[in-house]
């Protein structure tokens, strides 16, 4: 029976590290600042805000709550280019989904690369890939890292699978994997025979955004499963992409949804925030 | 025993569009221009350039060649951005090897997006990893996957194996690959049993820097070879990575070096330049 990695746990040892860089940006007179445009009304993206907004004041860090009631890429891109601009501002992020016509590959554009905590831009992308570490990766990809590397599970040389090839975790994933010096195969929806490419994996990493896509056929015994998925249930709960129940007896350990992926996703986004703060004020004098 | 695909025939149709491009510009008194950086005096960087001159030469692309005598990551930085802000050039490329503390990271940000004809820019690697038609591929990615295309090889759903992680081909392949729905494992230096990992692929790319590393032990019977290699011989010729006598009775199909990817990459840089001289020129009257 596999093991339950705790995610809090992970987010906590974060955000540990963050209250003490906030503390020294306050006592600079510096109010780390993140601001969350919101271009809809999804009852997810909005619990996912408020969450990001719950965990920002604990930590004292203001966070900007932009709803934009009619959306379109000019006024997104406008109000990304806004915030890039202020200079209280620290970190921009765009949440999805996006109205039709815009995508983040362009709105990404519009957020100050020192500023773009969440690795939006295809610039932050592609200096991410390059090794640089002047960028930030996307939160929720570098929490897939984060997790195994705080979990110590080995990734040199070994076999990780990546299910998903979005620009938001599958394809950051695999390029932080590869920095690991893991051996990486990213796998999607057209990919044939899925359960024995997965079966091949040490480290097998979920993120497709389909309840139960993931059972016991997937998984060599043995293996770490990370489940990236988020998936809204009828009640209003949280699923992974996961079926928790099939895989749990076969692997060696697992990331639960909710509690696994999502809280290290969040503690990495204001981490993120106050090392930009960090960083526009300079080295220490 | 394998069929050895030709290189040249590939460049030949490219370059047949190309010309067709190149005259449509002239008659609007248009003269496409490519600048190359040469930081360097390596003798193969050298070899390669004069390939790509002779080659512009052919096809009426005017070559311009920007020996520096004492490069610095400043002084090359400064070339490149010139060479950018000047309206008579539409495709600007730094060749390697760097000399110490340049990276093409860095450097390649100093290259407008619109003349960056070898995606050497982390916007450009960004914007082709998000599927966007904006930016241009590293020619020598994307003639791995022209080859593929023109040699009429599915990918759709199969296995690609490549091995070798750089932003010049293994990373960006690897995203060029996904984008084509093949299933893509990305190997490199560290990967724990890299024979047979290369067994597991349909089709095989090697882009590693190493005479001889895939033997016919990494080649599933009936795979695509792929052999992105050029490593200088001590007689002045070349040879890739793949061991060709070793393979040929095992692939189906195998590049040769040289005459396999080499062409392909030169005729994509001199179609790029060629696009880039149109969209600068504007939409047609």
């Amino acid at each position: 029976m596999s093991r339950l990695i705790d995610g809090k746990a992970v987010a906590r040892v974060i955000h540990e590290q963050t209250a003490l860089d906030v503390a020294s940006l306050l006592d600079d007179g510096i109010v780390p600042a993140l601001a969350v445009v919101v271009p809809t009304t999804d009852p997810g993206t909005a619990w996912y805000v408020r969450s990001i907004a719950r965990a920002a004041d604990r930590l004292g860090i203001r966070c900007l709550i932009e709803q934009l009631d009619e959306p379109t890429p000019t006024t997104i891109a406008d109000q990304l280019a806004a915030l890039s601009a202020d200079q209280d501002v620290h970190g921009v992020i765009c949440q999805t989904p996006l109205p039709p016509g815009a995508t983040l590959a362009n709105l990404g554009g519009a957020i100050a690369a020192a500023k773009d905590v969440d690795g939006a831009s295809p610039t932050s992308f592609g200096l991410l890939a390059a090794g640089s570490a002047e960028a930030f990766a996307p939160a929720t990809a570098q929490a897939v890292v984060e997790i195994l590397r705080h979990e110590q599970i080995p990734l040199v040389g070994r076999r990780v699978v990546v299910v998903g090839r979005s620009m938001v975790v599958g394809k950051p994933a695999a390029m932080l994997l590869l920095a690991e010096n893991a051996t990486v195969t990213v796998c999607h929806s057209r990919s044939s025979d899925l359960p024995s490419i997965c079966r091949e994996a040490d480290v097998l990493v979920a993120a497709v955004g389909r309840p139960g896509l993931i059972g016991a056929e997937h998984v060599r015994p043995g293996a770490v499963v990370i489940d990236v998925g988020t998936n809204p249930t009828p009640d209003g709960g949280l699923v992974g992409d996961v079926d928790e129940a099939a895989v749990a007896p076969v692997a060696s350990a697992l990331t639960p949804v909710p509690g696994g992926v999502g809280p290290v996703t969040t503690a990495l986004l204001l981490r993120h925030t106050v090392v930009a703060a960090a960083r526009a004020a300079g080295p220490p004098a």
